[in-house]
């Protein structure tokens, strides 16, 4: 396995000793001559070199280079607010407060990607704006408390040349203890690579040991100054969040069905799986940021999570649309356990409107189909995968923006399950890399009705289906409950008959023996019967919702409101969402 | 017992057969007039009766008369929109929609309360309005849909003299299937003296039997159209509402810690407690609703749950403040089983700025220091109340105005521990009336920056108590899991033992008679094990969060932003109530 450390080995990341933010590139061709031009192979997992070693390296993409050329510092200000002059180009990166990342993101682009596919498309140069600010600008400005950046916005935000830029990471470590192979190698390279991108948030899920959670922290502090570690459950939630900005609030909510406990081999409901939300502000900007983690899929052909995964779509959805209703930006990052087109995803997009990165994105590079479990992956159990000979896509970057802002994801990577030279990847998930950036709506644009009308019976149909799908959750909770209840009533009538047996003689020492599970089955029984119970419950208060929801489409369709089903299906003024 | 139906005995009722709202009462000297003037005894549970018997009657406080005067319907928009002419009196009441409650209302001023206490303070005239609004006018408008209203605040809400009027009612019912007594008449009582009432809105808890809901529904639907029941845990939340205008939106959080479930007797893990959050738009304000119950207190000298209480209110605290970002108007109901000077109230007061309506209010009648647990009340066990002659108070509501709106509480009105005709009140709680009223802030008002920089003090050293209880709380949790753990270890031992006892003879008998309750043992410091590791997590969680907020308080003060508290304590602009 590679030794990891300072990358000496490769030009085209930062020398040795040279300081981070001290290198400006100033432009693509130089960029591209550092990138590739040694022809040496790095030795560190930055993201230029981590599908290296599958095949030869193709010359950059220009659209990259027009990130390159600004130099400028991620999610920082434009406007004109702390510097003067210069063109504005898309949203620009930010190379300037990390030259190394800069480099190894063009390298990426430079770099084979086995399997890679791509779907370019030409970034559209909008209208000149200010100059350039100073790197951390807004960072700068957010950490003078809560309210004074909101405070700011008219000021910046509402500029017409406003723009922000946000990278961000997502992955799923598979960091269980005493479980996972090469738990402590993958999280030492998973946190020199975090370092060496510096992207703007870092988002995780199963790091399930807190240790491991401080061990990162401490790697981390100097590049994400922020971090915070969800607790809940019995293990802990597993979801954690590095950021380089200063998290101005943070809260979780835990799911309230998560499996069941006496499922011990799959371990779901010790997890506490929850939705950890961060509250950021940046650049004027309010910034609500969501990481989870569903129930898993363990057999989909008889998946008898289903319905959970159901219902915690719907309540990760639900506490999207309550918090976020004063946010300009929302992003949801997480392993969903929910391929695309599985019901919980199509809940969860329509009902808050979130776009998904993969299907948005202007620039993809990664594994076919965009999968984020791949048969490549030496960690994956092959067997899952079998019917996915490509893989499976769980694990998502959504993201919209409210209140008369546009975001759009410029660029989207993922890793595609090697490491060119230990060659075991990070996790058994792929981790997903994503560039947003976040304008003002270009006044001309106008929703189109007819699009109005298509969503909403989309909605409305979402909505019925997993109306559905909960109100069969809710009638086999029940017949568990009842099966229970005449389990109780027959041990009850067993351990009489044991002592009856024992008092009487004759069989007495089998009846003894016989005494425990009995007494088990009692236990065991009354447990099945309280969980199912609960799981009841829980599934009636999510049919509910939904049932109200659907009644309310049902009134404004009968006051002929058709062309408006996001606003009359519960979302608020200004919660709409623009086309991306 | 009084037979319960139309009220025939009373002339300050409505007549038999007389429909509502067809009888409006033109003036204050009408109403007393008729409230007291025949002598009669009322036999139903109107208001103005509930204590009737307990002394004579006092002539009615002028207060209501202006109430009255107006005759119009509750919430009802003002300001010209649907009518013109007419004076306006602060916040009119609602008689033209149901005369035999402006009657009720105006004889509850006129009848003695045991152990009442007035607080009048007589309502500011503010300036002169529009007309007058036709009943449920508001509800109209707001039936269209979930955006329509908001689209209309410029136009309605935006007028400088709006005002909105809001009754509510809440009470913690005591209907335990099986174990509260005289359950049934109770809700036929509560269900006529609703009706009868019509509130804007009626908050429920501890309405266990979804069956008992489902009868209130049933009853309640001419005058209130809109219900929901909060379903969740084992038995139900127990919290319903049912409203006379039409719920947009509702969800519910589960409160992550809320006891144990070994503590059976106890019972309140089996519940499922949480908070309902309703979103209403009233004559195009955005109205939040909160209905929650919190953990008993089932020993105050020896309090197991204060820690899970404390970290409750926090989690309350966090979602009113998390989802009410949008709301113009905030309101909280509910039985928080907290005294008013606990900690969990007092942070959940201060961190979300949520005003008691009982320290705040215009007008107060009803029982002792506002205590809405009496000794005088046949349910409650006399026993708990020994150390608090006059009872205890920990039944609230709260509320709170943001978006440049003012609320006040009016009136507020309890029930004092007795029926004056079958001598047994609606509950073991006593229920709470308020009269709210919403307008817009004077242009002249302007907070106190000193009053700031107390505020900030305060929270701060309430926050730093709260970190100590819940810090407290980890230790115990982590030490009873280490505990639990020991238990674990022992109970293997034991379990070895007695099988080699049992595989060697002699004590055979014996050793095998032992395995039930070894492996009892084993089973039971699992779950001791189980339980307090996710307390220990849940209340890590809650730590965090106040940390995290504590942290930032620091940030603030060493920035010298100290006179603005709330704004640095995570609140955001808008976000900050206005003085009451």
């Amino acid at each position: 396995m590679a030794a990891l450390g300072d990358c000496s080995e490769h030009k085209h990341c930062a020398s040795p000793g040279q300081p981070r933010g001290s290198a400006p590139v100033s432009s693509w061709e130089e960029g591209r001559e550092l990138a590739g031009g040694d022809g040496r192979v790095c030795s560190q997992l930055c993201a230029c070199c981590w599908n290296g070693a599958r095949g030869p390296r193709l010359p950059a993409a220009p659209d990259f280079a027009v990130d390159r050329l600004s130099g400028l510092a991620g999610s920082q200000l434009r406007g004109g607010v702390r510097g003067g002059g210069g063109q504005w180009a898309g949203c620009p990166g930010n190379a300037e407060s990390d030259p190394a990342q800069g480099l190894s993101r063009a390298d990426w682009e430079a770099g084979a990607f086995r399997g890679a596919r791509g779907r370019g498309r030409p970034p559209v140069r909008t209208a000149p704006g200010g100059g350039a600010a100073g790197p951390h600008a807004s960072s700068r400005s957010s950490r003078r408390g809560g309210s004074v950046v909101p405070r700011l916005r008219s000021a910046l935000a509402m500029k017409p040349t406003f723009s922000l830029r946000l990278r961000i990471f997502n992955l799923n470590c598979w960091a269980i203890p005493y479980l996972s192979k090469h738990r402590g190698d993958r999280m030492k390279r998973l946190g020199d690579f975090l370092n060496m991108e510096s992207f703007d948030l870092a988002l995780l899920e199963e790091v399930w040991s807190e240790q491991d959670f401080q061990y990162l922290r401490q790697k981390l502090l100097p590049t994400y100054p922020a971090a915070h570690y969800f607790s809940s459950g019995v293990i802990g939630s597993g979801l954690c969040v590095f950021s380089k900005h200063p998290i101005q609030e943070f809260t979780q909510h835990v799911y309230t069905l998560n499996g069941y406990p006496y499922m011990i081999h799959h371990g779901d409901w010790f997890c506490g799986k929850a939705v950890g939300l961060l509250v950021l502000h940046l650049s004027g900007l309010v910034l609500n940021v969501y990481v989870t983690h569903l129930h898993a899929e363990y057999n989909r052909q008889k998946d008898i999570y289903l319905t959970h995964r159901v219902a915690q779509a719907w309540e990760l959805a639900q506490f999207i649309h309550h918090t976020s209703k004063k946010a300009d930006v929302v992003l949801l990052c997480g392993d969903l356990n929910l391929h695309p087109k599985d019901l919980g995803c199509r809940l969860l997009k329509e009902w808050t409107g979130l776009h998904d990165a993969y299907l948005e994105t202007q620039d993809f590079k990664g594994s076919e189909e965009g999968c984020t479990m791949l048969p490549e992956n030496c960690y994956v159990n092959q067997r899952e995968l079998e019917p996915f000979p490509f893989g499976i896509r769980i694990d998502y970057v959504l993201y919209k923006a409210v209140s008369g802002f546009y975001i759009s994801c410029k660029t989207l990577r993922t890793t595609t399950g090697r490491d060119p030279h230990s060659g075991t990847p990070l996790s058994d998930h792929e981790a997903l890399m994503a560039t947003l950036c976040v304008r003002h709506i270009p006044p001309q644009h106008t929703p189109s009705p007819t699009h109005g009308l298509a969503e909403r019976s989309r909605l409305v149909s979402i909505l019925k289906e997993a109306w559905i799908e909960l109100d069969l959750g809710v009638a086999q909770a029940r017949w568990w409950t009842t099966f229970a209840g005449y389990v109780i009533g027959l041990g009850l009538l067993l351990l009489a008959l044991l002592c009856a047996l024992a008092a009487g003689g004759g069989v007495r020492e089998v009846a003894i023996l016989l005494w425990t599970p009995s007494v088990g089955l009692l236990l065991g029984a009354g447990a099945v019967y309280i969980f199912h119970m609960q799981e009841a419950k829980g599934l009636s208060g999510a049919r509910a919702e939904l049932q109200h929801v659907l009644g309310r489409a049902r009134e404004a369709q009968d006051l002929g409101l058709e062309s408006q089903p996001a606003l009359l299906l519960g979302q608020q003024e200004g919660d709409g969402t623009e086309e991306q």
